[in-house]
């Protein structure tokens, strides 16, 4: 398959598109606004993993070129372009395109990060508002932290937790996920229920926030 | 140390009782609204571990005598009872004594099941709201399922979550939940914190409804 990353440049991006170009055969391409920035963030992603790995399948395009082009597509761009962004694509997108949404919206205050549900609940089901109904929906990735995917030699040991209304694009991203090692996927029901998993976002940073041996934390259920 | 469990009849309040019982020396306090109910539940719960056990140190009294006799008072009633509980040992709690809230609200739908946050909060800021400034609140045990600890052949190997406003009581409650086998505990900061601890139980729950493979789970962050 080809996953496209939108907004690849970030650090999320990069972990997620570093872990997959090195774990699996499919082909990584990473979107963002500008093609340059794009050809550039493959370029250091090749580098970073061309000692390791043979020939790493990372390639750069716009976001619309990558969008067209991917399988799954996986909107990695900061939480307040995500809606943007979606919209911007939403006509790129081909019938059997799955999106996938890692996004999550927190505030901060002074006691640390709080999650922001929005009116229908979760990012996951605002992305879903606003394109076709044919365009699957698929919520994964948001308990990941980008320090520790981009942190190749952490074994990760960690579990992602998938949403989704259709089984068969959420059995495909399952697919996908396990592929990377180190990862383990659990369905968590329908998209509604990605509010959960969203809020878990800013708990998680807020214990790496107040212990002193947890940083870039992720979860395993047991 | 006296631990009370109000409402400690109830499959968390056994849990958490048997734990506390089997793995650490202090007394556990079982109560209930009737007293006889109470001494009956700790019966039962002497019995479930003298095969094992030397004497097992659980008593059975009412709310109001396990409140006031508790220096860590556990609130294991379930959520619709929550404040009434705590508005009717509020006289019968001494200065010391550290409340601790277990407690989550939720709702259910056709998705599953989810976070039901109050206008302050968390169910652990209700209780503080209500309770003198003297007595303490901590925020701990939301994300253990009681059938989990009441399987007393389970090794748990799993993170209590807790939060709380002062650094000492909350280092009590820490020192106590780490006597118990396989618990290790993690600071989520304020007890402003305790809404994202809570809305990770429904999210548990959900992910067991969905995953043949998980029962009754906890979490380790890792």
């Amino acid at each position: 398959m080809q996953i496209a990353l939108l907004g690849g440049s970030g650090d999320i991006g990069e972990g997620i598109g570093l872990r997959i170009a090195r774990d699996t055969n499919h082909e990584v391409i990473i979107g963002s606004r500008r093609t340059k920035k794009a050809e550039d963030a493959a370029t250091d992603y090749r580098d970073t993993l061309s000692p390791n790995t043979d020939s790493p399948r990372i390639v750069g395009k716009s976001n619309d070129a990558a969008a067209n082009d991917g399988d799954v597509v996986i909107i990695c761009v900061p939480p307040k372009y995500v809606l943007d962004t979606v919209q911007a694509v939403r006509s790129n997108l081909e019938d059997n395109t799955i999106v996938v949404s890692p996004c999550v919206r927190m505030s901060r205050n002074e006691t640390g990060f709080h999650h922001q549900p929005s009116d229908v609940g979760s990012v996951a089901e605002e992305i879903a508002d606003i394109l076709p109904d044919h365009v699957p929906v698929v919520g994964a990735f948001q308990n990941l932290a980008a320090g520790a995917l981009t942190d190749l030699t952490r074994d990760l040991d960690l579990d992602v937790v998938v949403t989704g209304n259709d089984d068969e694009p959420k059995q495909r991203v399952r697919n996908l996920i396990e592929e990377i090692k180190g990862l383990r996927t659990c369905d968590a029901g329908a998209l509604a229920n990605s509010m959960e998993v969203e809020s878990l976002t800013p708990h998680l940073i807020n214990l790496s926030i107040n212990n002193r041996d947890l940083h870039d934390l992720g979860v395993k259920f047991r």
